[in-house]
């Protein structure tokens, strides 16, 4: 659950990623009605949502999908290429770094773990570099997101430790929730129990009812 | 995203989890202030949530955190333990073998995938059974959920035939998009990318003024 944040905004990268796909099914245009379908919230609010994301207008084909999927991703910056460090490359991360496009949401990503006499090392094309070299390795990357997956430092020193470097993203898989203190930084814990909890309740009886 | 569920029962995951981490911790009441900045929302909507949950009164230490944790946990089924079978165990369903804590959420979990002569087989201690027995392995465990992890059988051919068999909840982390048109089945499509995005807009210029 994201703290205090715009409910639109919240939906903003599903937008984003709906767009995305139509354009890659090089589909034009699409309607509020499909869109209400497809994000679960009436088209009049899908209305409200498209006009505070840059007020698009609709012609008999809908929103265009060109047009709006550019905008969308400008808010998010995926046309500017930035970086992200992926701490740990155990089971977790390897999985993340095999299954995640992150070209999808406009990151390159390095990799750093504790390896010892091992150089040039890569997971799925992505190097891997000495975690003890962390200081070097972002002078060089200057990335802006760090990917915390298990690893045998605790999420909570490391985060601080790359907060002081510079870095204000923090994409949270090491099971341990995170909180920063740092004024300029966000944390996304990401917690699949909740997930898989939401599911749970939709297939109980009576849950069913708030499809 | 969800397709229409009321958005208190969207929330409702995140405040189980949260009463779950303040009972683990001994803590024995908790305010709707409290709630609030946790949760991201207002703490008259807390109180409106809750009421939806229950109605739990709240004494002078706020709201008795092990009565509204076992109500919070009956209705999300986590009291009642039940099944879910993963499909396919390549490095996505190992991570999420290892690192999810599924006894949390009330499910204990059998795995499948295409094992030819190994049998006893196990991963974090979870048995692997053969993909070509799922008829046996979901008559025996008879899952509720699907935890479907890339695999070389198409996700929406294996769902179809897992919904035959019963299967009503399909948690997809195969990195296809899942729709089932199966009137009593429910899907949670695990878009990661979605999460990065969420991420990555609030680090973005400007991005931090919904904070």
């Amino acid at each position: 659950m994201k703290r205090g944040i715009n409910v639109a905004i919240q939906r903003l990268p599903g937008y984003y990623r709906y767009f995305d796909k139509l354009h890659s099914m090089e589909i034009q245009g699409v309607s509020s009605a499909a869109l209400s379908k497809k994000i679960g919230i009436s088209p009049s609010l899908v209305r409200k949502d498209i006009c505070q994301f840059g007020g698009f207008g609709q012609t008999a084909y809908g929103y265009n999908v060109k047009e709006v999927r550019a905008k969308l991703g400008h808010i998010l910056g995926v046309d500017n290429l930035r970086c992200a460090v992926m701490i740990g490359t155990g089971c977790m991360g390897h999985a993340l770094l095999r299954y995640v496009r992150f070209d999808a949401a406009g990151f390159i990503v390095v990799a750093a773990e504790k390896v010892s006499g091992q150089t040039g090392r890569e997971i799925s094309g992505i190097p891997v570099l000495n975690v003890s070299e962390l200081d070097r390795v972002i002078q060089i990357h200057r990335p802006d997101i760090a990917i915390l997956t298990p690893s045998d430092i605790p999420v909570q020193t490391m985060a601080r430790q790359l907060a002081k470097m510079g870095i204000r993203g923090f994409w949270n898989f090491s099971g341990e929730e995170l909180a920063l203190d740092e004024p300029d930084c966000f944390v996304e814990n990401v917690d699949l129990v909740e997930s898989l909890l939401q599911l749970s309740y939709r297939i109980a009886p009576g849950g069913e009812a708030i499809k």
